[in-house]
């Protein structure tokens, strides 16, 4: 029998604690997977202790993932050590530190590790947009799934009942995750058409943006299903036009849409989900995006805007912008003074509809 | 040229009185269509005088939509005079007067006249699920097209962006209702899976009451997602299997679920609506659904319940209740005496993780 797989998870926030939980519950009961699991934690101080001893001590995250014990036998070494050796690498850090961090790791990973990617967001390339797991697999060389689904880490960690996708281009490796992954509270599905599940993840804050807006309106009801419709349709449009330039173009499929990372990750960020609630802020005070994310983000960085921008200078140089009348008005909405109203009447002549 | 196509408005509702007003408008404009509308109203009395009379002298709907003028092009005759001559026919009317109506009306339609039903519901038949649109084929022997949607009529009265979809099996019926109907704040995307817009209509109110279960247990945002992305993926099952034991089996279709009949409307259900409301009383209180119904809704039927119990016993007929386990949950805790939290359990082994 193969010997036991070795798991890392890299990065130790919120939705990594959560993770973590689940991951390390699951190896106790699997053979196929080595008790010991590893976790990385960017090092923080506090009240003073540092985060990592908290963890190695207390089996707590307490800052990310306060109440929630995680399993005894997930432990924190430094990052060199975390991945050494490891088979199965969990990655799940906030988007802008993963080219950083990959450069930590090369050298240290197997080429025959697989990595699956909990990372929401895209980066852009010289080429338009960049993949976060094209980012690792180029850096580190290796095989790399996708995780995207209607996930709020604090209701996984309570495990309250959800789903999930997994992306997969070698459907083994997915199968593998899940495997690894699956509870009977967080289920999980693969698909092998994993840019989509990955597209889904960081498009549906963009049309999360445009139903903010509507709230912010007070639209109603049908207009706001309209709109979360009519942005899926655009998601949709896009993910076909990405994987038509993409090496793998024959994996796309309109039913991964249908899938968690789809529909229902897009439905909980349009009704809940902080893009939503800025956007509507937005409409109702005419502050600036930037203004609000000081005042209710403490200045974090919101996502829709952010991807709206990237997402309209690729359709801009492809000279497709009327194609999607709802993520350009979201981006000129935000950034070029367009009034918020225009989400509504760019609707009006949308392509869907002739 | 051909002489302009009459058409008749079969019913004065709440959602019949909305469109009245859509197409009293375009028939003025649009060179296709006669100016003149007539409209059946079912006779009462509201404060002592005739529905009819009010109408045709007031131009509102004083009961059913009040507050919103219908054009004076569209008046009230009685139903024989309403239907003689007409070329399009517009059905709404609540889907328990179907058959009846249909039977008055028989004989005075001409077989070339094209109908269109906007009646939400199924019945049952001796086979098992019975379309309205099927009901009216039958009846009258003309071509029934559906229009089914996130349409909630006061939105739609109130001119708020909202679309819809029409199903048609033959096409060209499809993109005339689509002239008659769509404005710029009512948006038509027309499909051949007629059958499948029309179940959509009825299935998603059984979703609707899982979703309400959900809320009344305060499973979250993520179960919630899950549940309406589960009911989807069950909606879709039945369409699949109901049309492969049709003669037009060939018109299903997945992508109609992303339609606004689909998703769209799926949504509004499952986050306002009565069904939902009425469930997540279910769950907190206790009550039976006809205790809930004489409280919350005047004695009137909640179509939820009342469609699971039908899709229950097609089901239970084809042996196939194992692979609907959210539509069957639903069915046993409205009516069997499950405890409501078994909403959940049920889906810990839904075929769709498998």
């Amino acid at each position: 029998m193969a010997s036991p797989l070795k798991v890392c998870i890299v990065g130790s926030g919120n939705w990594g604690s959560a993770i973590a939980r689940i991951i390390g519950s699951n190896v106790r009961s699997r053979q196929r997977f080595a008790t010991a699991v590893k976790m990385w934690v960017l090092e923080e101080k506090v009240d003073g202790r540092k985060l990592t001893d908290i963890i190695n001590t207390e089996h707590e995250n307490v800052k990310y993932l306060p109440g929630y014990k995680l399993p005894e036998n997930v432990a924190v070494p430094t990052l060199c050590n975390a991945v050494e050796g490891a088979d199965l690498l969990v990655f799940v850090v906030p988007h802008q530190f993963t080219r950083k961090l990959c450069d930590e790791m090369v050298g240290r990973v197997s080429p025959r590790a697989r990595g699956i990617s909990l990372i929401k967001g895209i980066d852009v390339g010289p080429g338009g947009l960049k993949l976060i797991s094209d980012i690792i697999r180029e850096k580190m060389d290796i095989d790399v799934s996708v995780l995207m689904g209607a996930n709020i880490a604090n209701e996984v960690a309570a495990e309250r009942f959800c789903e999930t996708t997994i992306g997969s281009k070698i459907l083994e490796n997915g199968l593998l995750f899940k495997e690894l992954l699956q509870t009977p509270n967080f289920r999980v599905t693969v698909v092998e058409d994993s840019d989509t599940v990955e597209l889904c993840g960081a498009l549906k804050n963009i049309v999360a943006v445009g139903a903010g807006f509507c709230d912010g309106l007070s639209c109603g009801d049908n207009t706001k299903a309209a709109v979360i419709r009519l942005g899926l349709t655009e998601m949709m449009a896009f993910a076909r036009l990405s994987s038509s330039s993409s090496e793998d173009a024959g994996a796309f499929s309109p039913t991964t849409f249908l899938e968690s990372c789809g529909v229902a990750d897009l439905i909980t960020t349009c009704y809940g989900g902080r893009n939503r609630r800025v956007a509507e802020a937005f409409a109702k005070t005419g502050k600036s995006i930037e203004e609000l994310e000081r005042e209710m983000l403490n200045g974090q960085k919101l996502q829709g805007p952010a991807t709206s921008a990237e997402v309209y200078h690729i359709l801009e140089q492809k000279g497709l912008l009327d194609k999607f009348p709802l993520f350009t008005a979201v981006y000129q909405i935000c950034f070029k003074g367009k009034p918020v109203r225009e989400i509504i009447s760019c609707l009006q002549s949308h392509p869907a509809h002739l």
